[in-house]
């Protein structure tokens, strides 16, 4: 058979084929979804087990007229591909390239950005209900969700009100039994009943007065555009129930799907992951986390971890391994995992709750009300913090200072290396009044011998780690690692001073005072948003002590930063070496 | 019958009664909780409605060793007053007085402080599972959860994670149809089906393999001791559905259950509600949103109304009242709330979403991702913003311009009073170029004759209120009306220049800028946290340009603030009239 992807360029191509023709698409699309992302890397598995659902949906639905939604949006490389963007598709989570995630500004075919999970039956549901207000009674609107996504509390909102309302909108549950990592909690385990035929006779959806349809194998095409075509027709919710198989496709995908979520480069034939350098290299902070949690935990058995979805990403795997009685993955469920912390806190539990930055804002209220409010010591552990890289602004974990600062009780630390990761941790262990929220970033440290013993910091200190007469540089977290650098190359004669502020609540006020009596020039560095951040914290202290001076901040400034290779974003946001010095070279 | 209540002091006391005697008591404790709030004010409907179940629990279970966590806490009197606090329970929300909420501070019988909804379960789950790991496999562990609350996200990640656990925990629903407001949602429809028998065979709590007993009757004593007794022996999570009626034994309170949720004083015979004073009085904030919105509505058809279970609270209910088909109650569920209202933005509607500032909390990321990201012309209106009065700390809404401020695309303002609430909720639906959020506080303004044709306002816009020569004030929000008395009292030889800043983003920069020029003293003044807040960006903003000064920032400190009367609280906050008066006296 002739080529055929080629010859895509719209759904409205694709519309014109015949079932054979479909099937072959099928073939294609996978094929290149693996010939790019093999080389380019990216998200593949979830890409791989939808391209089927993909097609089907197109096909049936007058997109983008119809509005489709793909829930996180992991998985809609396909859905990228067929609708306008193959030709660019190389260019995926590349800096000024396209977005890993559908973004309503790329194309009219993304009806909703995503990134973070569940959002997209409460987004659909609104479209839906838009267009019966405006008069539209004939457009479909379509969501796809997964298994794990589905189970979080935002989603379980949207099917809620979405069951009392007339509402034409189809859910497809995409249950892959996985999520990043498997799927876990009670609705998965309903789910694979129900796939197993061992349920009982009502289903979970009729219970939200759902039409409830299913389970259909989502890689049989010809039934799934069948199955679409069925309900297209039929009013009000629906939600279809489709199993499919994560890295469809690929085999060593198919086996190993935890891993293959996000391969990096492998052999489009084989399979095979590029081996990566074996020389020695600085720990990723997430595996730093994860070992000595571990350490932490064998002989202090208060310790218990917990993870929402994230057991590999956060290296929560390492302690969930080692002691599976005390470490939890509780699902895409960020304000639960916040809340069990809390209760385990108040009966004398010592909780590591580990968080993606970015996903805390999940669980904002359940910080203030359930935590701090009622001042109970559970030691936040905020897994990339600052800007991420490829995965873009979704996914930016930038806000936590502005919006933990502001919380009393709390306590707010970035850790400039590995050691004063594990130092903290070590310290936080021994027994806190109130939180502790430990921001760190996505990657590797600096430091290739981490594993040193740990020990006792002294709680809200900072430190000068470089001598100086004439410029002060004060930096937090691992950021402070560019600035060492950056004066290691320019200031031979000792005329600028660099001080660490692993604690941005409490501030080191004592350190500070001592730095605005000596210095007129000052500059804060950090890997956050500038507004609210530490330099803001500096410069409120430096005018409640009636010690006023200009303090240069750099710090993210206000605008969604894009995606691509960390070191890019940090030029694009101005808080690169390059930036730092260029200032500080007026005055040298 | 002897009186039975007086002799009670703990719930060991209690658990000496016969069954005809706590028959009594059920009596007494219902009429005490008339006779305080009646005259008291506080939380009505909700306890009366569960005295019957607040004393089997007690009676059943080992409390304060068992552990008890009263969801939302608004229905926690009768146990407040059953384990210690009868003799203080007239301090009930005053000053220095009991919490109206549990507490764990005020007693080791509230297991877990609550205030917002629907945290129980996944605090309940922590602690059992930390009895556990602990060595404790006889605590018994029980959440009691409204139908409205159990219907949030986060329940159903609660009951989600449970399900999967062999935790002893025993979640009892009291299902009385109503939040504050009517519940609303799928499973309240499948939950009256349950209650009516017309559900089909199994049971939603059972899918989440939850042991699933009821629904019984909460108002018969003996029969709920007897259910409680039996499920105490059954291994694992169970639900108890229990069934109430809002109000009970107090006959207005039945018959109408949104106004005796909080009644105010009322004759604790008739139940009549005391009559307020029929002098003209400005409107409150809620009503000038409800009824703006209404006028707003009635001529761009484009509008529509978001609350999450606030209808009446927030004053939507007249928009529901008079365009039922554009105005929402959505139920509890605040991520839901703001990204349908995202969704609907996305497709051309003009939603107003109504959150209070609190609240809003809960949907911080949705506010991040799903809006601001995609820069969607969402208008969120926050009410109870800044200090709330009698609820307390967990229902301030004091970090709301903190945790708003570093959100990129996002307009923040505070308007001064009703007329410029309604002008810039007027100029926001003429159309924006990305969202809104429009704060303001609980309760009465400052003008009876708010209901003058509205204006568009300049956005980013402030104005000087008052001409002096010496010191400035810059106030943001309903405060600044403070400011004009504290002026007028003390100032007749106009020393003192007034700004109003409504919008604290984007800032009036111009108008920062002359004020820096022409000022050596500069106040500003926010009902806010200070970290983070208005005064913080007015001194970063001075900073950016490099003007410093030193600006006397008066905002809420870094401390939970007590509940109480909002002029009290305005004084333990360091921002009431008389401290700002201090301040500046020093300078005339």
């Amino acid at each position: 058979m002739k080529a055929i992807l080629e010859h895509i360029d719209s759904p409205k191509d694709l519309r014109t084929l015949n079932p054979e023709e479909l099937t072959h698409l099928a073939f294609e699309l996978r094929q290149f979804i693996i010939d790019i992302v093999s080389a380019k890397e990216g998200h593949l598995g979830a890409s791989l087990g939808v391209v089927e659902l993909t097609i089907a949906l197109h096909y049936t639905f007058n997109t983008p007229t119809d509005k489709l939604i793909w829930d996180v949006g992991h998985q809609a490389y396909g859905h990228k591909i067929l609708t306008g963007r193959k030709a660019i598709f190389d260019t995926n989570r590349q800096f000024g390239g396209i977005s890993g995630f559908p973004k309503m500004e790329e194309s009219e075919y993304d009806a909703f950005g995503t990134g973070h999970s569940s959002t997209s039956i409460s987004a659909l549901l609104g479209m839906a209900l838009a267009a019966r207000l405006q008069g539209n009674f004939t457009r479909q609107h379509i969501a796809v969700i997964g298994d794990a996504s589905i189970a979080s509390g935002m989603a379980f909102e949207g099917l809620n009100h979405a069951g009392v309302t007339n509402a034409n909108i189809l859910v497809v549950l995409n249950d892959n039994a996985m999520g990043i990592d498997p799927s876990v909690g009670a609705l998965k385990k309903y789910l694979t009943n129900v796939k197993t035929g061992t349920a009982k006779e009502e289903n979970i959806f009729e219970c939200l007065n759902f039409h409830y349809s299913g389970p259909v194998d989502g890689h049989n095409l010809p039934l799934l555009i069948s199955e679409l075509e069925r309900l297209k027709k039929i009013e009000g919710p629906k939600l279809l129930h489709v199993i499919t198989i994560k890295g469809k496709g690929l085999k060593k995908a198919e086996e190993n799907q935890v891993v293959y979520h996000a391969p990096g480069k492998f052999n489009k034939q084989t399979g095979e992951l590029e081996k990566s350098s074996t020389n020695a290299q600085p720990p990723k902070f997430q595996d730093v986390f994860g070992r000595t949690l571990v350490e932490l935990a064998l002989k202090n058995d208060k310790i218990v971890g917990l993870t929402p979805a994230m057991p590999t990403g956060s290296s929560m795997k390492f302690m969930m391994d080692a002691l599976p009685e005390r470490a939890y993955d509780v699902g895409i469920a960020e304000q639960h995992a916040v809340t069990i912390a809390a209760g385990m806190a108040a009966d004398g539990l010592i909780p590591f709750c580990n968080i993606y930055s970015t996903f805390l804002q999940r669980a904002y209220d359940q910080v203030i009300h359930d935590v701090a409010l009622q001042n109970l010591p559970v030691i936040f552990c905020l897994d990339r913090a600052g800007l991420v890289g490829e995965d873009g602004p979704t996914h930016h974990g930038v806000y936590d200072i502005a919006y933990l600062r502001c919380i009393p009780h709390l306590m707010v630390c970035s850790p400039l290396n590995e050691i004063e990761l594990r130092n903290i941790m070590y310290t936080a262990q021994l027994g806190l009044h109130g939180p502790i929220a430990i921001r760190y970033p996505r990657g590797r440290g600096s430091i290739v011998n981490w594993q040193q013993p740990m020990k006792k910091v002294a709680l809200g200190k900072g430190q000068q780690l470089r001598k100086g007469n004439h410029i002060a540089i004060l930096s937090t977290g691992p950021i402070g690692n560019n600035v060492i650098e950056l004066l290691n190359e320019i200031d031979s004669g000792s005329k600028i001073a660099h001080y660490n502020f692993p604690f941005i609540k409490p501030l080191d006020k004592e350190l500070l005072k001592d730095i605005f009596q000596n210095f007129d020039h000052i500059i804060t560095l950090e890997d956050g948003a500038a507004i609210g951040g530490f330099g803001s914290a500096v410069l409120d202290f430096a005018n409640n002590i009636e010690m006023n001076k200009i303090i240069k901040i750099f710090g993210i400034p206000d605008v969604f930063i894009p995606h691509g290779p960390t070191l890019e974003l940090y030029k694009e946001a101005g808080i690169d070496k390059m930036s730092v010095k260029k200032y500080v070279q007026q005055f040298l």
